[in-house]
């Protein structure tokens, strides 16, 4: 963590340590937000900060878990993660997963009774950072509408895989199987903004650019039956195997304060090395082929997942976050609690 | 295998074994071919009979390959299929991965140096039936343009997922990235059909509906980046990770017999009573929910992944597989070799 963001880092620590988190976990929460920022996702970041706090105040997330790690094999480890907010128990779940790895060559970490943790992509970094490949599912509130339905039932359920590549950008691909975030359109509902067309329908089931409207509606996934079919075996892999909640159970973090959330979350890490002796060079051999294609009209490069990403870090790493006026009251009034 | 379609499924065999492999390989090959029939996928059927039987007379698949399966521990497993019939190298994997799983609670089998296997479902299939939950992943020969690329090198590069799912039809979810599957396009070349708008750009990059031109161009990635990225993961995990041919470099079955193809295979296993310790009842549960949502105007029936293809099985295995002309000349002649 560089200067320009410290004090703003201690801030967010300081208020979760307020909201009765211990030191370390409230630093685990505000290097998160804080890492959403930087990346350029807003929308996992400090607009989410009164939310967690509001549910721990309501007791639907517990400040001082006690999370139960139970090793089932060398391989395999099962997360009880008693309700903490989502941040502290995917970073005990992917550390895991990583030893896990380093020890076997794969690690299977399920975790449960978790809460909304951020971006997949955040923990998949943490694995590759380790020169290992990861595989993160998450299951999420009700955005979209199974093929066929009228009613949302899926989250946007995000598919994330990430790889080094021998070089010091990771292949990060985290897409959630929505056509865009619901995270941007709640960015659109509270800044007023409209939402492309043919991304979400309304409550009546018509098309709508109005973000509140579509919030209230339903998403639509990414290529009608496939995308259903993937948002499906995520809440399968991460709600259904892993004992958290899933089939339209998660509750809304932002609307929902009648329980916890219990989301299910789920790690797969794998040495990279296992069957190859030249991982490396053949990641870097793979992405070099690509990037080398003839570009259509206006493309000046190929990216590879997480390239985008990691420049936005890096321009951002030498600024302060903007804090908006909503966010500067929200800061205040949660460190006056 | 019903009576109905044992003569044919005895045919093929025995063009297996003209073409010089044992017989328990040409029996695998055969069962493959026929299910593809049977489950409605012709394209992945008797339409390919000709083209493996050519690659062996070209000596670029291997009848009677030496298939090296490595134990790297209880759980992982390594293959070198010698340049086998894709078929065969994946029912030996598949297998592993499900004895893996069953000791240890989770298979990983990495294949190098195979061919193409047909439909990853049918080996997700395999491992449902012993109750486990399957991961497949494989590679193909270029078909998709990496994002912002007017090249393709990705192949279709199916995800499939299989659970359980505490009734006779499994959740089989077997989606190739592109828009529709190459092998579509390849029996409305046959066919002299169109196929629809937005499906592919021919080899100058415009739009086309002629499957032909579009065989000589380009396909298109579901959902643009997001596709285009999720080809990109599995050409690594089964390309980059396995040892395979990765990066553009397998060559198509059809047209290309310069050298084997050398495509790689991973399976990954999962018991599913790993965390729960009644996932049949979650997973019923999981199921029911979805389907009893309210239905868009002229649905009947929420289906989840798995299950049209089930009803065409049953439907199908009752009847004769019908043998166009062109199938049936490829049959007489290469009976008669």
């Amino acid at each position: 963590m560089k200067n320009n963001n410290k004090k703003l880092n201690l801030i967010i620590k300081n208020i979760f340590k307020k909201h009765k988190l211990r030191s370390e976990h409230a630093k685990i929460c505000a290097d998160a937000l804080i890492n959403a920022e930087l990346v350029g996702a807003p929308s996992h970041g400090l607009s989410r900060l009164k939310m967690y706090c509001d549910r721990i105040n309501k007791k639907v997330i517990n400040p001082n878990p006690k999370i139960k790690i139970k090793k089932i094999s060398q391989s395999i480890t099962q997360i009880d993660a008693n309700n903490s907010i989502g941040f502290v128990a995917a970073d005990i779940g992917i550390k895991k997963a990583i030893s896990n790895a380093k020890k076997t060559g794969i690690g299977l970490v399920a975790i449960k009774n978790s809460g909304h943790y951020g971006l997949s992509g955040y923990y998949a970094e943490q694995a590759v950072e380790k020169n290992l490949i990861a595989m993160c599912f998450t299951n999420a509130p009700p955005a979209i509408a199974p093929h066929g339905a009228k009613k949302s039932l899926f989250g946007t359920n995000p598919i994330c895989f990430g790889t080094p590549t021998a070089s010091k950008v990771p292949f990060i691909l985290d897409t959630s199987v929505s056509v865009i975030n619901r995270g941007k359109i709640r960015v659109a509902a509270r800044t007023g903004k409209k939402i492309p067309e043919g991304v979400a329908l309304d409550k009546f089931g018509k098309p709508t650019t109005d973000a509140k409207k579509a919030l209230a509606g339903v998403q639509l996934p990414i290529a009608g039956f496939r995308g259903s079919g993937l948002a499906w075996m995520v809440d399968i892999l991460s709600g259904v195997l892993t004992g958290g909640n899933h089939g339209g159970k998660v509750k809304d973090p932002f609307d929902d304060f009648s329980g916890p959330q219990n989301i299910g979350h789920l790690f797969i890490v794998i040495k990279p090395n296992l069957f190859v002796g030249n991982y490396n060079q053949r990641i870097r051999e793979n992405i070099k082929r690509i990037k080398k294609l003839p570009k259509i009209k206006g493309v000046k490069e190929i990216l590879y997942p997480g390239q985008s990403k990691s420049r936005r870090y890096k321009k951002n790493i030498n600024k302060k976050i903007k804090i908006s006026p909503n966010i500067d009251k929200d800061l205040k009034e949660l460190n006056n609690i």
